[in-house]
């Protein structure tokens, strides 16, 4: 096990580099923190190399091989960490399964969502209903910020969360008779309406201005959840998580 | 209109003691920030006075009445904020609401929820769902807390959000016959087994550790929404809004 003692060291650096979305891109990978996300990371076999506090230890549990582990001072923890009390452990996670050719029925498309929670939430909510693959569209905070990354609680490890062009991804999916799901408050019909269905795609849009209006012109349908009560809306993440339960179950 | 340019007018102090939830409590009111909430509780008529930066307009449309404004400058409104970039605009308002006496169908009671983000998203569901209200029992973050405000947009002035007993409430909820359903992972039947109705109680739980046992055990029936994917569990506030929405449609 190496160990790094100097904040100067240039592996350090590397490292800190990935707090970035332009450096993530360029190498290919993203750092996770905490011990629960770095576990599913390696049963999801996208670790490339493992960072630990030298007061921590690995736990005796994880089956690492020869996963490169490199011992920290707490100063260097806490130089990479996004939470302010960091666990102690990082491991640095290829994105290569965001290049998997997507297979599946079942479809979570994301337009321009801004609040990394939610998107984190929506990850972690399409893995639970089953749904095969998340794209998510140009204009939405990046898949692999530490927030979205924490908030989908190990999901990204579980199905492909893909950057795309939600224009080519529709007419794809209808060239492949998957019945596309827009949401939207008006000109819409009611969920209920639609059962659920072996096969769907639905898409999510931005917090203020919802679905890209172009977009919502291209799909089968555009569904809207109704409000009994005096709210204007629903938060993003609990409209998918009502819809995608709605037509999966 | 009075205009404090002081940082050291005893006002302050008054305002700045509302972010503690004991001040809140004792002079039974709260703080919101920003022209979406204050406009909120103008219509829900909780104010009693408005404070508004030197650099702001009232928006023409407010019809405040004789609700005290004061003008106050920007560094003032910074000590006051919770956010980064405050809007500039904040009510004091009563909590009065809150003591309502609670009349209703449809119930939405939380225990010992920690996020606020969570606590807020759930108050502003319901309101959607149309539910009548929502109790908040011990153990949970201040339903006052600036990030729960901010969470559910405004929802507080439109349904009584109550703290409570929650043994005391599902007592008397089932003595008035209202079914009351807690969620649970293990001992439970699928929430889809179960109708809407026209009456129904839903209770939700800790990020962490779910709803207290003892709870579950008064219950009428125990729902949980069953996982297809591979992720262990869903956000609370997502599931609230599914079984809400299930149980309401």
């Amino acid at each position: 096990m190496k160990h790094i003692q100097s904040a100067k060291n240039p592996k350090i650096k590397e490292w800190k580099k990935l707090l970035t979305k332009k450096e993530r891109d360029k190498s290919g990978t993203f750092l996770v923190e905490g011990f629960h996300l770095v576990e599913e990371a390696l049963q999801g076999n996208q670790i490339k190399e493992i960072i630990i506090s030298e007061n921590k230890d690995m736990p005796p549990g994880w089956d690492y091989g020869d996963i490169p582990v490199t011992m920290v001072t707490d100063e260097i923890i806490g130089q990479l960490a996004d939470t302010e009390t960091p666990q102690g452990v990082f491991a640095v996670c290829s994105q290569e399964r965001s290049s998997e050719a997507v297979k599946g029925k079942r479809f979570l498309l994301i337009d321009a969502v801004q609040d990394p929670g939610n998107l984190g939430t929506m990850i972690r909510t399409a893995d639970a209903a089953g749904i095969d693959a998340v794209i998510v569209g140009e204009g939405s905070v990046d898949s692999y910020n530490p927030k979205v990354l924490r908030s989908a609680q190990g999901s990204h490890f579980h199905l492909p969360v893909k950057r795309g062009n939600l224009f080519d991804w529709v007419g794809r999916l209808k060239e492949n008779n998957v019945p596309v799901y827009g949401t939207a408050l008006e000109n819409a019909r009611e969920y209920t309406k639609y059962e659920s269905s072996e096969s769907f795609a639905l898409i999510v849009g931005n917090e203020g201005s919802g679905v890209n209006k172009e977009l919502l012109a291209n799909t089968d349908a555009n569904l809207y959840i109704p409000i009994f009560g005096k709210s204007e809306s629903l938060n993003v993440a609990v409209a998918a998580g009502i819809l995608l339960y709605h037509l999966r179950k």
